[in-house]
């Protein structure tokens, strides 16, 4: 049996409890990109109710081009109009560089991606970057409040990041 | 006062109660692929506990570039070895074209995308698609369990995708 098939227990479980359906826009206009980190369950860190807001997610919470994808869907489809960003503390992409990941995957297998692993040293540096990611691309044009939080996993709370 | 002011107080009360920090890496050595959509509380969907499992999020929940990114970091830097893949019932993804979404963003701004929408016809087909992309990626080579599903925001059950 693997996890898997414990969380499909788990969901039968959440079924029978359910109450839906519920519209598709995000009725509070809200996106927020987040880590993948196990520890960030991003709808009890804000206290996000069901069809809120958008939650976007990957290796670091960065900004490439799919999340400029996310966010232009949200925004120009789906109405959200604000966007919080999500770092954390203690976060795996402090911990290795691009090359040295990419130089790993090449001696596996003989083959080097063509994408950044977007690695980073610093949290509140990779924050700004992500601001200024998101401020500087054109094809994300709806937004009216854009901020970056770093989530501290020792004592639950987000810290604001400022944008310079 | 905007909506992130509104969740940012609700984090406050989260913090309150917080019990932390956890370890890094997914205690449960899964990572989850689902849609951004606002009803997909993922954590509750499948009943994951913090710290156990990776989850990545985008429009449509699809695998482009950015999460085999994520994947690979997931399954060589922390331990993941199951994948989960959640698309769902009444998607955004479903409602539009590539063609029409890129030339709005055009007719607007003058620019077009280089990037796909990822915009999709049939739920089951794009599930079926994304396990493909996965199970073709030279770069997610840890996988012991890769399976796909249809949440239904109907009824909150999560509906098995056979692989063809």
């Amino acid at each position: 049996m693997t996890v898997t098939d414990e969380y499909l227990s788990n969901n039968a479980d959440y079924a029978a409890e359910f109450s839906g359906p519920l519209p598709l826009p995000p009725s509070r206009n809200v996106a927020v990109l987040a880590c993948m980190d196990a520890r960030l369950d991003v709808y009890r860190i804000l206290g996000l109710k069901d069809g809120e807001a958008h939650v976007i997610r990957n290796a670091g919470g960065v900004v490439t081009d799919d999340e400029i994808r996310s966010l232009a869907i949200s925004q120009r489809l789906l109405g959200t109009k604000e966007i919080i960003l999500i770092h954390h503390t203690d976060c795996g992409m402090l911990t290795f560089s691009d090359d040295d990941f990419k130089r790993g995957i090449q001696d596996e297998i003989g083959i080097k991606p063509t994408w950044s692993a977007e690695a980073f040293p610093d949290l509140e540096e990779d924050v700004r970057q992500s601001l200024r990611r998101i401020e500087n691309n054109p094809f994300v044009t709806k937004t009216e409040s854009l901020r970056g939080f770093v989530f501290d996993v020792a004592t639950g709370k987000l810290n604001e990041v400022t944008a310079s």
